[in-house]
Order: C-alpha cells, then structure tokens, then sequence
C-alpha cells in the first residue's frame, strides 16, 4: 500500500510550470513556425541532392539523408508541455527560433528556455 | 561422424549447373547491365519526385520510395551462381533483359531460366 503522500511526492509533473491558455497559443505558433522553417530547409536539401543525383551511391546518400533528417526532427519537436521549455530551449540554440517569437511567456517558461540554450551554448563551445 | 558418401549427398549444390568462364563474363555484363537499367529509372523517379516536393507528406514519400526501392534491389540481384537462373528469368519476366543478351549461355542454364519467367508470367496472369 503506498500513502496518499508518497504518491503525491512521486507524481513526476509536480514542478512543471502551467500553461496558460493565450502561451498555448504563443507556443504552438513559435513550434510550427520552427518546424515549418526546418521542413522547409530539408526540402531545399534534398532537392538540391537529387538534382546532382549521378551514381547509384548519390542515391542511397539521399535515402540516408532524408531518414536521419526525419528522425531527428520526429526526437526534436516533441509537443509535450513537459518537454516544452528544454525543445524551445535547444530551438533557440540552434538559431531556428528567435526569442521575440517568445513573446508573451511568463518568466516560469523563459527562465527555463533561456537556461537550457546558454547550457547547449556552453556544451557547443 | 559423417561418412565422407553422406557428406556428398547432402551437398546443397550437387544438381546445378557448372558455369564455364565464359558464361560467367556473359552472366556478369548481363547483370550489370540490368541492374544499371533499373537504378537509371530509379535515379530518373526520384529527381522527378523530388522536383515536385512541396510539403513534408511528398518528401517522406520520396525517402520510403528509396528505402523500398533499395531493400527491392537488394533482394533482388543476388550474384550468387546458385541463384542466377532464378535472378535472371525474373529479369527476362519484367522486361529488364533480354534474351539475346544471354546468348552463349549453354541450354542447362537457359532451361531454368526461361522456365522461372514462364512461372512468373503464369503466376502474374
């Protein structure tokens, strides 16, 4: 039997900021915005790959391209609020998000965000 | 302990022809040249879709369109002199050779071959 208590102290979201509605919103425009930009970044690559296409090796190096571009952004863009600030974070690091698309957020969310691109930044360098 | 006569009998390959030098110069330039038709239109689809991407969905089709085509081509052209009757009638059944180009084969390897792509067009129809 586990005690009301301990159950609570376990309970893994307990220190997650709440999302208002209107920083849904905020949030859901920044993240397809992103999204869109590296979609689109991709599309430019691969038609530019193809285009140069001339051996059977440039084609694999295509297929292999595309697979690990997808698998990437399918682990990046994870729209869970619990995931939220550290996929914002790492967006702002890698230049694909600007922190005016931000705007709107309270401090409980940008302090994290802020936190996690200065510690990928530190990482980086 | 295996007597050396069961060894014999239970080799795999006893029943297959022999392939003579110069068959196997014609198998091989016959081959090639099937799999070089086959990766040209693949090369030549996927510059095509690859042109006309225009949102993620065609991108996506574009990389499974590789991924297939690759694990199809793998299976399909098996140099193994075990499997080249088999390999060769299904090209000759999907118009990816011609016969002629097999000419010089003696009848012991166009037999099976020719019987396969009568398999295969039967099974099709």
């Amino acid at each position: 039997m586990t005690s009301p208590s301990a159950t609570q102290d376990r309970y893994p979201y307990q220190n997650e900021p709440i999302w208002s509605k209107s920083e849904k919103t905020i949030a859901r425009k920044a993240f397809d915005a992103a999204l869109g930009r590296e979609l689109h970044e991709v599309i430019q690559e691969a038609k530019k790959m193809a285009s140069q296409i001339q051996q059977s090796s440039d084609l694999w190096d295509l297929e292999h391209y595309l697979t690990e571009r997808r698998k990437e952004i399918d682990r990046k863009y994870d729209y869970r609020y619990s995931r939220l600030t550290h996929v914002f974070g790492r967006l702002l690091h890698e230049g694909r998000l600007r922190e005016e698309e931000l705007h709107g957020l309270r401090e409980d969310k940008l302090k994290p965000i802020r936190s996690t691109a200065q510690f990928l930044a530190k990482y980086a360098a």
